[in-house]
């Protein structure tokens, strides 16, 4: 048969094809998704689950006159495929090539931007309200998966849309699953007649259940909806994984994010790197604290997988909680339970924490409540890209009074590291980056808790030079170091509260660089600088970090030598800050 | 008759009046509010609706066995009366006195610090859980505002609470307002069968809706949710400044914050200061640029009184939007907005703003959408306090990448900041502080739209020191200069970006004080030593801004004060400065 998918460039010849060429087109839509994760990797699961809601928004809206934000994005790929990105698929989440998630600046078609979920329906009702405003034509969708609907603010914008009258038509693409199974009342809430009753108490028209694979039965949803004067949902239920035997059978994920791999004869050929990763000595430390001491209890914002909490899930299912895409909540509970007198350990990635920044402040560190961060994903994240980097954790966090911060060099430090964290009776956090774990050189002491102050990687006589570093920084800094026999290295374990008489000490060399894998506006080397002018000393100083811009997409490894955040990078700015130049 | 407030010492003596005598309790209580609020000002109307519904809490639960979350705390007046604060009440909100919300560190019988509202479920079933886990007794009751039922926050928690089958009881304290009149969908909701269906519906039994001014309801109601093995709400309708005809008659808030005040013969004299505030001014000046610009949209999550925009409301009721406590949503409404090519402008206090962190970095500055942020309360905020005080906008907010932060010295500045603002294509904060517009001084020449970079308020000849500021200390660091021939002052403007040639001049005179009203940890003074250590140039600098401590509630201006945050203060940095010492 005839390939459909190479005559369609974007959504108006979805709507050119005869109703009856449309299951075909699912059918090569699947097998592209299928193929193309399996060569480079991907969000398989949810874009799956998603083709014919997809095929039948294109069918019934005309975007992008219609505008349809994707919440989050990642169950999008068959909308990229129909919206003129086919051919670049294979670059998709690698440097340059097709975004992660869905950018505006990518398509026309890509009416958000989004890589955190929850924001769809907000967004889409000031799209709404801004057209009406200004007097322009078109409808507006929102696409929300049930993982999102548990999120304060998908709620916030339901309420105010509810309210607003407005004919906002949102999708709910409910294929019962966050990244893992969904939490809370709202999943069996959708499986009964309470979904009618919980969307018209919020002012919507509700169209549904209907069938999410019943191309027939969604396009007839969704012209009903968009006839709709008032604000309408529509119910989709789909399957996550759908037409992947693997990822159907994935009992955890249903194939959330999987690849690359092979896929053979109805088999699945998988290469899986099998290294350790930060997340999972995490986990192991974890599970070693909460064997040991019953207070310590685990809390994750839907990232069981991501987190690596799976076994420490099944060792304590009492004490691990997943409390669903909640990322302000998982903060507050936490400051509740160690209000109670438990060791909450709250399992979150340097991106999603900025939702909880007021309910770190104001819940956790005002009552001085004894929370423990564990900031996974902490500075660059590669293929994941702009919307997931691990940037602004350490200047957000810094100026809070009594947070102390700390960051492993290698995963041995993990074990003191959480020790001396659920030992203060003030909250700490402890965070470490994306990837595969170190090896542990020589030069490396890991210390026994309570760990206090900075830690010297290498001390020389008489400097003539300090790398003062954050986390896994200071291993480049030790290989930088190498060639050069009056260089110190300092890991200064933590940007607050700061260890004043080793940076005093580096401080008297008379030259110091200082990187992190973060932000330079207000990190480490901001610290650093506040501490000497406190002082009064005034070496000369040289802060690495990230940039002024946000980082897209790419491998991390090849963006931090782009950055000079490797051992060239240190290397080559020490030798450039000793000649006298400071850029 | 004898007063019965005066044998009340705790919650204890309240279980122990005969039922008859409540009535009278009720209105000594409030007799008490209305009094203290007049004498010192408060939270009046929220405090006086719950009075009975307070009384019978401490009738049916025992505290602090029992624990207690109230929402916010601006409610509880009656609590802190029964609770052995009645004595020290005229001290309320003042330095050194009864704090304005709830605070453990005041009373064993506040389970909750809070200032910021929705924190009260998710914190209480955090209490609930810790004590099953650690297997300690008694119940866990969240006291809830009906505004606080829009906040994404509380549903995140009821989700999760729903979830948990645990017998977590909620109080819902259905005013039908948040400070004003309350938004969205839930209103409605609320006022029908569908709050059984909503509360049900999210695995919660429902009970009410019950009188919240008959005590015999209330008790019996609170006994039937205290008896429960799974989630309860209990639902009152109360009514917000019950009992005080000015507050009753107030349509806007039903007296929310009122005093100091005389209430005689049953007429209201009360003493208005009049003067203009930033919020004011910013307001008129907002109403120009909308007047102008079809374009202009304003936004506020439930402040419209604290923003001053109940004027603009009423001329332009479609252009104005009230969205509720939903700051998170108020952001990424506005990202909408701001897509849709309307030009939104977020009013929000520098407080509530950390509840939308992530959405201003997700939302509005990654894909770079011109959103206004008009950002009141930076800076001290008087006798609100620690949870009030706007200590993180400047720090948390620099990194971010085509973020413009402006501020005003002077609310003659507000209007080429905004207009500057509107014309630009990327996102801008403008940061102005709670409090009395200053006159303007001659020395200060207000610009003229575009604004760009710094602006030197007094520029001497030879300098040997120049004092940089933020906002208004720009007129503390006049008058500081007064008596110094040879000090400079720059008003820097913003935080970001910063004007390099005018801060490099200031740095050649060798001796710079950097002041701001804001956290030290990353702010205005870091920005400057960034840019000199990227420079190579060494000045010697101090900055001088809020401490690496909560700041409580007190006097603004003696605060400042006493943290060398004015004329005396400044003056006393620079000598000592000079004077060699960095301290």
């Amino acid at each position: 048969m005839e390939e459909l998918l190479a005559r369609i460039a974007s959504p108006s010849d979805v709507r050119a094809l005869p109703e009856e060429a449309l299951p075909q087109l699912c059918a090569e839509l699947r097998e592209d998704i299928i193929a193309i994760c399996g060569r480079v990797g991907g969000h398989l699961g949810a874009s799956l689950g998603a083709v014919e809601l997809i095929v039948a928004l294109h069918r019934v809206f005309h975007s992008p006159t219609d505008a349809i934000l994707f919440d989050v994005g990642h169950q999008a790929y068959a909308h990229k495929l129909l919206t003129g990105r086919r051919e670049r698929m294979l670059t998709l989440r690698q440097a340059g090539g097709v975004a992660p998630f869905l950018d505006p600046r990518e398509s026309p078609h890509d009416a958000l931007l989004a890589g955190h979920s929850c924001t769809a329906v907000s967004a889409a009702l000031g799209v709404l309200e801004g057209r009406r405003m200004l007097g322009q034509r078109g409808h507006v969708v929102a696409v929300l998966g049930d993982g999102g609907l548990t999120g304060g603010l998908t709620f916030e914008g339901l309420n105010n849309a509810g309210g607003s009258h407005l004919p906002l038509v949102v999708v709910l693409n409910d294929n019962q699953m966050s990244i893992s199974a969904n939490v809370g009342a709202i999943p069996s809430l959708l499986r009964t007649r309470g979904a009618r009753d919980f969307f018209e108490g919020l002012g919507f028209t509700y169209v549904g259940p209907v069938d999410g694979h019943d191309l027939g039965a969604l396009v007839r949803a969704l012209r009903e909806a968009r006839a709709s004067t008032r604000p309408v949902v529509v119910h989709a239920l789909t399957q996550k994984g759908r037409g992947f035997p693997p990822a159907e059978a994935d009992a955890q994920t249903r194939g959330h994010a999987m690849g690359p791999y092979e896929w053979r004869d109805g088999k699945l050929v998988r290469s899986r790197g099998g290294q350790r990763t930060f997340s999972e000595a995490f986990a192991s430390v974890l599970e070693e604290a909460m064997a040991e001491d019953p207070r310590v209890v685990a809390v994750t914002p839907a990232m069981l997988e991501g987190s690596a909490l799976n076994a420490l899930k099944a060792r304590f299912p009492d004490r691990v909680h997943d409390v669903g895409i909640a990322e302000q909540h998982a903060v507050t509970f936490c400051a509740g339970l160690a209000a109670a007198g438990a060791r909450p350990v709250c399992c979150i990635y340097s991106t999603f924490l900025q939702r909880a920044y007021d309910q770190i402040i104001h819940d956790v560190c005002l009552p001085g409540l004894p929370v423990v961060f564990a900031v996974d994903r902490a500075g660059l994240v590669g293929a994941d890209g702009a919307t997931h980097q691990g940037t602004y954790d350490v200047a957000s966090l810094r100026p809070l009074p009594e947070l102390r911060q700390w960051a492993p060099v290698v995963g041995e430090d993990l074990a003191p590291m959480l020790a001396t964290a659920l030992a203060a009776p003030t909250p700490s956090v402890i965070r470490f980056p994306r990837g595969t774990l170190p090896a542990l050189p020589p030069e490396v002491q890991v210390g026994a808790a309570p760990l206090d102050g900075a830690r010297w990687l290498r001390r020389v006589e008489n400097p003539r030079l300090t790398l003062v570093t954050l986390g896994p920084l200071g291993l480049a800094a030790l290989e930088a170091a190498r060639e050069e026999p009056a260089w110190s290295v300092l890991d200064a374990r933590g940007a607050s509260p700061l260890d004043e008489a080793a940076l005093l000490e580096a401080a008297a060399c008379g030259h110091v660089v200082v990187a992190e894998e973060g932000t330079t506006r207000g990190g480490l080397g901001s610290a650093v600088l506040e501490l000497y002018a406190e002082r009064g000393v005034a070496p000369r100083v040289r802060v690495l970090g990230m940039p002024d811009a946000f980082v897209p997409h790419g491998d991390a490894r090849v963006q931090r030598a782009e950055l000079g955040l490797d051992a060239a990078g240190l290397r080559h700015a020490g030798r450039r800050l000793l000649e006298g130049s400071a850029r």
